[in-house]
């Protein structure tokens, strides 16, 4: 399966970055030239950003994260269905933006692509997102207690976390997955312009500009509920970071974000 | 002992498959011819789930995992009294359903077998049962709170999760242990057609289609407890899933389900 | 220092088993002949049970473990002052019951050695003796909560777990440590018959027949206090083992025992 | 980078504690004669504490630990901005009170490096400083709830925790970071003569008389938290250490010190 897959990147690589359209990027920085390396880059972070998500218990067999192209910002670049911990370079294809690029033969796609797919469509500024069962998150996502940032580590969560509920996007009972476009655009709309949307009785979708922002969002918001779970439980009244200080400790931690990112990265690294 | 219990697994492989009535897989997929390397498989996936459970932190030293016998549906396959951690191939004996299966000389064997042997006669849709002492199941069986699914990796727990109460079926005081046929049928008579038993001041039993599934299953009813009693802390009402969604949800997970197996599998793999 | 614990040891093997009094051993089952292997198997117990005990969190970098001198009811086996995960057979001293027996030069001794010298005297049936730090523990210690068996695991808790405090016990402050024989037959009275005994503010004692039950009673005390407090918080009723349960239970527990404490044992080894 | 680093130290060891002023040392014991090597086995304490803080969950990708140099009680020893698994010699540097030695080319330094320059300098008898967001502590920040000690391991907080809101001390909304002399100036006046004071929002800091003692005393304090907490949950009335026990328990803490740390140290080891 490697060589296919390898087959179908490079395929890929070379038909798709020629005709990469400059859509949708009006809030990113501007593209740069298609860099022949930029997307065994991506791919080689993607790899990564899941066994880093792995390592640190904000995905089990389950959940996975994506990369916009940097070649061409209509396709996104993400693994086959397989547990996040187990993927490897071989295992990332590209997807477009309809979650309908064929697979190679044999090959099973996630089901949930079209989270990921609707996304990137309706949100520019986005370049990376993680779909996770955070274990934390899920007792906010049943019990509407709102999620707030209890810590500056998490200030990005001060805009408020809105709650996805599958049953009144679809207008009746699902099998909780978001297996369609209509349903990945109804998640995109709950989103909107949010860094992390809960999932009634499912998980939580995590959206950022690049792959260590969203690790790292990912996981400080997995704290943050833990956290804020013990202190609801603790005392009668918790002080969240106020709107000012939550917007300037958000800019403050894209320094730090990158030590966080080296150190999570070594964990991963084979000795 | 290792060879000693070769020559008894041959033997029965030999001389049991021959026999094997076709009894009780009437809800089963049809039987297939006796493949004399099906019972091998079988065995391995025994151990690995014993493994696996381990390595999960469904069981500790405690706990068993058995596989009704693919060559002959009256018989189940299980190790010797023994911590899961620790079971190899060479452990694995066939078990009849009255559980008088003689064992080696000196070997010992769960004094719960009853467990399995009773649920396999009632039961003829199951091929795999877990006894645990999974640690989250625990405070559900002993303060009656019901245990429902919050998430759709648990949806296999929407028809409720009955609890039995040893005390009750023994009509008096036991050492809680279902050390006889009749405390085997009575737990068996409790869990009726679910999934899923608690058994109050000491555990739970897990049933399913096969291996896979009911490690499947230990693994996200142990973090359904976890997160319900987070859940029931944090906010005053929880959404648990709606029959309709538990339903689709439930038929939905038979796919990812290979995707978490993979991953366990690799977890517990020597390097 | 090595070999100068081992020269005091080899001394103190043929010294004192010559004329070790059978004295005190009235509940015990009858004292074997002396055996030269006895005391090295017995040390060989005590650096297990140390690293065990620290592989399963019921010691940190503080607690000790304790066994009665095989050859000799008036002495036990400890290691010198050292974190127990860090212990091996050249630092298991020969103790007496007045915790008086002069150290190697250099080497220091446990301040609380009086825990253990003083519940030896008083109680001929314990040979083997844990006192730790145990986390779950600790709340259970300084709210007056009684520990309870909530499953068969923990059923020996059955009779009451009595909480020592110190303040009392001195008529007055203390530093919280048990570093005399007087506080040490405090504590030993507060113990009575009990297996474990809460110390507020500090930890728990735990006693029994020999090091593997001792170990397997530290570990599911640990377990129980964990659940406890999860039962707690679920619902407003908790079922605990009712007397005779728990009696019936305790007596079973003791063929399972060698299982988890072969599995402890495999964690703890070098591969 | 690590050839520079090396230089700068050599430089500075050689050229700073030439004149190395005696001052604020008046309650710490008198100086040493300067030592060659105690930089260099500072350097070390550094590094080890830095690795044990994040082996004990102290700290994650960020924190920091800091020495008094002993060589010139006007400068401290701290690694440049890296996450604290990761520090290695090369990247421990000299910096001064005011926080303003100027890094070797390219390399960047703690924000909240003047966390530690403002306590060094209005806390002689400090020589060693933790800033952590340690996970338990941040509940009691952000709650009021004052934590107090319940055991006899964390003794030393029986004086009183303060809490440090960054927002009454900046007279406004700040990105929470201690990013100034006067902010480390506004914390260390907060933290007054006290062993830890916590920081709203953000986490803690916790000073020593040496770097053994302050990684007990962030490891126990942390602990602590999670101990009370699940108290307060327990049982509506916890005890905790009374001051005249607290006194003396603290008092004996200063013995089992190093056994905890040569524990630690063995866990950080390279094997």
């Amino acid at each position: 399966m490697t060589n296919r897959h390898l087959a179908l990147l490079v395929g890929a690589a070379l038909g798709l970055t020629l005709a990469a359209p400059a859509i949708g990027r009006a809030q990113t920085p501007p593209a740069k030239a298609p860099d022949p390396d930029a997307r065994a880059k991506a791919i080689a972070d993607v790899v990564a950003a899941n066994h880093i998500l792995a390592n640190q218990g904000v995905v089990d067999g389950f959940g996975h994260v994506s990369m916009r192209d940097p070649t061409d910002p209509t396709k996104f670049l993400m693994a086959r269905s397989v547990a996040p911990e187990l993927v490897t370079a071989a295992d990332v294809l590209v997807h477009d933006l309809d979650g309908n690029t064929p697979p190679p033969a044999g090959v099973k796609l996630y089901l949930e692509r079209f989270i990921h797919a609707e996304i990137y469509r309706s949100r520019p500024d986005v370049n990376a997102i993680v779909h996770c069962h955070s274990p934390s998150l899920i007792p906010f996502g049943v019990t509407g207690v709102a999620l707030r940032p209890l810590y500056h580590m998490s200030a990005f969560l001060a805009g408020g976390v809105p709650v996805f509920d599958i049953h009144k996007a679809a207008g009746g009972a699902t099998d909780m997955l978001v297996r369609t476009p209509e349903l990945g655009r109804a998640l995109a709309k709950t989103l909107g312009t949010h860094p992390v949307a809960l999932m009634r009785g499912h998980g939580a979708v995590v959206v950022a500009r690049d792959i260590p922002q969203v690790v790292f969002r990912s996981v400080y918001t997995e704290q943050n509920a833990q956290l804020q779970r013990q202190a609801m439980a603790l005392g009668p009244k918790v002080i969240y970071l106020d709107p000012d200080e939550a917007k300037k400790a958000e800019e403050s931690l894209d320094g730090p974000l990158s030590r966080a990112w080296e150190l999570w990265l070594r964990k991963v690294k084979q000795p």
